[in-house]
């Protein structure tokens, strides 16, 4: 007998998860097993509100844009489940509501948070005896799932933050001689430096550019950090800098939390790069202009790495094929086959080794001076933000969905 | 007997501010009374420290590649001449570069400074005594000329804030329920709004983005403002703002210069966007996200609209002609013959009207409440940032030029 699916999207998104939709709802319209697909209306709360998107009442053409639209179409969310002692109604919730909505299969596309609480689900399912395929989908910029080769998502912001380096690059060094000499760009990354170590990739369009990674993983001290922009502004004019948000000092405190305040002494304004700036400005005294890319990096869809476009419609498209073989508490993983040319194939890795950990970037991916990508780094993000599609169109009209919401059939929820 | 001609880059950058040195290099490649076209290393100074560049001696293949390069590939200076009386060792040296290297043609492509530049340069020739055809060529991404429509470089970056507005509002609105409410964008725009007011162009794609536009032109009441966003939030659940960095309070003063100290009481961050996701936070309480555009925008040439480079190719063609006509102290300025379907000419303007005037937008595109563009305010955009070049390739190798510079004839400047 078919059994209905639930898909939702959750935590911060990226300008491929629609492209994951799209390969979940395209491969499960065609498998005999599955009957409707029920989208969670903002996530996992889609489910325990019983606010569930009837995915079938969208266009056909609709369905298919969804490879190129950035933002989580169905709303996404951030919401953690706790342990099964802690949460026990909110898991009994889930339950009723997949019963009274014939649910079989669970897709849950996400992060750490959302490895976990898939993880956490399929459990439970077992536990109240209600059964249930769990997969958990990868989906996040910050690259930092565990066993996956790379996260859908990811490429597609280092695109970004690749093109924008060289652009802003070539911009300064035609000013430098009598304007901006440094230039700092903040990238995403609280705890993970692969946003900000990807830049180092537009060294191979233009080579000027960026002189100076600051990476999480890397304590940062202000005058090393000084003396080297010194040094490269000396040297060949001007400096650009990619730095990540989370960057740290050596007491591992936030570097953007060092004690500003504002005129009426609330503290933090936020912004590694205004707070480096204000540094190069007052200790150095070089002109200097700041960029902060934060949600413009991870939805710029019209920037789409083709590599990440693909991968993330195939990561929908394989955790179908396993909820159906009635697999569960798995995620679809990218492996890599080989860097060049790139050769990468998905299969599925227990969510148990996934979920809540934390992928940092690997040592040997930085230079020795804390400051530079190495080739073998290099070699990792090369392949990832590759191609264009062609077919993407700028300014085009972004259609809202239907969202045909299904008939509640069990009391509200609190 | 052909004359040499010298072209130079002036003032901040644009995305197609080289389309415009392809132009006007191509056009004067084809002209029986041109020699030679040097190109000014760094602006002006180029001319007054006689490091003339070779064009000629680049590829065609460079030269042709110039139409898609962000950046100002011969650099380009902020440098300001003052009046024949102050400055009247620079005009005399300006003469004696130009007659050693027999240049009979300046152009100078740049804003209002560069047009106020170039009439200062044509009225010093005739009052010297040497025969020279000076023209400004427009580039600004501010598009505050007075009698053109609009600026090259102007589109573009238009563009760059419609598809970033509506990237990120796709984003925000996706995690609104449970994240974050309020958006804020800074865009460019020191005196005159007609950056963010383009953004009004993201709602033909997304009616959704943006709720309110911050310019120049109406001086920011912190109360109204705040109220605006909690009503917004209130009524959809998320406010996409964008902000000129110009804004200014009731008395004046910029808003990003209100006091804004850091741990040391060094005042000056900088950032509207900062300082209004302050306000947000601290005043109604609702989580917020900012972005700083800065160079990102102006550098986007990915991002290009093709009318904007069309024109700037135009501008730079046109001017070569201007000046093997006779014509001098003449920019060429864009007229716009229709709306829809957009039509435009190029035609010639007396410099002594453009010079040091700054055209700020029109009371008639901004409406009543002061938050958003009327129907005839985006009327006017519309067409600007239409259409994409897909020969334009992401992360492709930027070559750097040659730079054969011309053998120096004279003593050194200064």
């Amino acid at each position: 007998m078919k059994k209905n699916a639930f898909y939702a999207q959750s935590g911060g998104v990226t300008s491929v998860i629609n492209a994951t939709a799209y390969g979940v709802i395209d491969e499960a319209s065609k498998s005999s097993q599955i009957g409707k697909i029920y989208a969670g209306k903002n996530g996992i709360l889609g489910a325990l509100r019983e606010n569930l998107i009837d995915t079938s009442k969208e266009s056909k053409a609709f369905i298919t844009s969804l490879q190129f639209r950035p933002g989580g179409v169905f709303g996404s969310c951030r919401y953690k489940l706790k342990d099964f002692e802690a949460s026990k109604k909110e898991y009994l919730r889930l339950v009723e509501v997949f019963k009274a909505h014939n649910i079989g299969y669970f897709f849950y596309n996400g992060g750490n948070d959302s490895a976990d609480t898939a993880y956490k689900v399929s459990q439970i399912s077992k536990t109240l005896g209600y059964p249930l395929s769990c997969i958990a989908i990868p989906k996040t910029v910050d690259n930092d799932l565990a066993i996956t080769d790379n996260c859908p998502g990811f490429g597609s912001v280092a695109k970004y933050v690749v093109t924008s380096t060289i652009e802003a690059a070539l911009d300064v060094e035609s000013m430098a001689e009598t304007s901006t000499k440094v230039f700092i760009l903040e990238v995403m990354g609280r705890h993970a430096g692969w946003i900000a170590a990807s830049s180092s990739i537009a060294q191979e369009s233009y080579p000027q550019a960026p002189d100076l990674i600051l990476l999480p993983e890397v304590p940062f001290k202000q005058t090393q950090f000084l003396r080297r922009v010194k040094e490269v502004v000396a040297q060949k004019g001007f400096c650009v800098i990619v730095a990540s948000e989370g960057i740290k000092n050596a007491s591992g405190n936030f570097v953007s939390e060092s004690g500003l305040k504002d005129a009426f002494g609330h503290s933090q304004l936020g912004g590694v790069a205004p707070y480096l700036a204000n540094l190069v400005t007052s200790k150095i005294k070089l002109k200097n202009h700041w960029a902060v890319a934060d949600y413009l990096q991870r939805s710029a869809s019209h920037l789409a790495s083709e590599t990440d476009r693909k991968q993330a419609i195939k990561v929908g498209r394989e955790a179908v094929r396993y909820a159906v073989q009635g697999k569960s508490s798995v995620m679809p993983v990218i492996k890599r086959v080989q860097d060049h040319p790139y050769k990468w194939k998905v299969e599925p890795a227990p969510l148990k080794q996934i979920a809540n950990v934390e992928k940092t970037l690997p040592k040997s991916f930085i230079t020795k001076d804390g400051f530079g990508i190495t080739e073998r780094g290099k070699k990792y993000f090369r392949p990832l933000i590759a191609g264009e599609n062609q077919s993407i169109k700028q300014n085009k009209f972004y259609q809202q969905p239907k969202s045909v919401m299904v008939k509640k059939k069990l009391p509200a929820w609190r």
